[in-house]
């Protein structure tokens, strides 16, 4: 196949989506830009575009393998990927194993408190309200799946989780909690979007160091190191 | 029965909760403190504790006379009830008809927007925490209440939904949406806490006219007349 970039469909945040000359396949871009509070704190994290197209394609490899199905065709080079072209469904599909962020705040639970099971949690996906936390009655109130689709996200990422988190223990890094993103393609649930320290909390097991966007957020430094030291540890490969 | 008022247990925002003789059995008292954002907003409405205690025992008399389980033993006088001791699931459960208030604001549905189908919500009761929404897994990680009694609070909750709508139809209001608690009373999950203009968002149907608490909450005037009108329209009495 001999697939061409094609024009900007849209530049999100962290990513930009081309077309392709293949309908059915989008080009994307990892970006160095890193946002918070719903866009409200802007940043750069030097080489996150690089760090994060590799990491991403590291762990939707990893779950392709063990049988989930997601957009990933393949990276091209070291910003860049090959997606199956999605309808993403406006629902950001967050799991978490021990409490931490938002979590911590809503419920009062102390960050790092194990969680007793997995929570699941749906946000809606609109950053003019703030991608508030919403429940099943208000996707169907709003359109934004099927109850069928919700049955198929919710298995998706709690199997995710777990594939993840036992991937992640031999690397000597704790799961704490992610955000997915699914959408439709030929009429299929595909995991789509990305799998990294942008969407992820990640701590070291022994010394509880944060590798992840938090670094970011809360102004701890060594922002870079900790995406460098993520990737390190997935693949050996230091960039 | 002799049952007598002893001391007070507790002390809400709208109610005062006292032991009896009979320690099934609780002795309330409805005052006419009103709050609003939290507590942020504080004010009285004149008479609101003896329109909204005829108010919520006229309507948990009509749930009981439809076989839900609910804590009303008797209205003793103007501002008082008996009722079942319960252990209070310290879960707010919110029902929805069409979208008004916080839904509004957290989806971007404009208020008035008919709701394709009814919107349950849960909300975690914590004052110091704003009474959050939570979901399903919150309340398993935070232990306030099992899975059945999750299925049993929800179904309670929308077969009020439908026995309060038809009959306050017939009384020319529109349910817009309401909010419920329930309890614990001798292992028996029981309707508990009222029912009233306090609790509800009540419309009229012609006029649209607000006949609740968002008179207050948003300053709008005449809210002891809307409350008397609801009691009007329910019972015939004007107090
Ligand atoms: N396979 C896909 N097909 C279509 N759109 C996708 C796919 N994967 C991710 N996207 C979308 O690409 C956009 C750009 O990503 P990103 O910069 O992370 O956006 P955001 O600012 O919403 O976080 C997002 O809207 C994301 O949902
Ligand atoms: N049957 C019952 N048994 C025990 N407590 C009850 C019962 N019904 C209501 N309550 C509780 O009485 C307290 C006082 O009511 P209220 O003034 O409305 O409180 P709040 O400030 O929490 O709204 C609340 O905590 C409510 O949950
Ligand atoms: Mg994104
Ligand atoms: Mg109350």
């Amino acid at each position: 196949m001999d697939i061409q970039k094609q024009e900007l469909l849209y530049e999100g945040k962290a990513k930009k989506v081309y077309k392709t000359t293949d309908p059915d396949l989008y080009w994307v871009e990892y970006k160095d830009d890193a946002t918070a509070f719903d866009g409200k704190k802007k940043g750069t994290i030097m080489n996150k575009g690089i760090l994060n197209n590799k990491i991403s394609t590291h762990f939707f490899n990893l779950l392709e393998s063990k049988g989930i199905p997601t957009h990933l065709v393949k990276q091209v080079n070291d910003r860049e990927q090959i997606v199956k072209a999605a309808k993403i469904i406006m629902v950001e599909v967050v799991v978490r194993n021990i409490a931490a962020g938002s979590l911590s705040k809503r419920i009062g639970l102390p960050e790092g408190t194990m969680l007793p099971r997995t929570v699941l949690e749906f946000y809606y996906k609109d950053d003019a309200l703030g991608d508030p936390l919403i429940n099943e009655y208000h996707i169907y109130a709003l359109n934004l799946a099927t109850p069928e689709q919700v049955q198929t996200i919710s298995s998706i990422a709690l199997q995710v989780n777990d594939i993840l988190r036992e991937y992640l223990k031999d690397k000597k890094i704790d799961l704490i909690d992610f955000k997915l993103e699914f959408g439709i393609h030929k009429g299929e649930v595909i995991l789509a979007d990305e799998i990294s320290p942008d969407t992820c909390r990640f701590w070291d097991v022994e010394t509880k160091e944060k590798l992840d966007k938090d670094r970011f957020r809360r102004d701890l430094g060594n922002v870079e190191e900790a995406y460098r030291e993520v990737l390190r540890r997935l693949t050996g490969e230091s960039i």
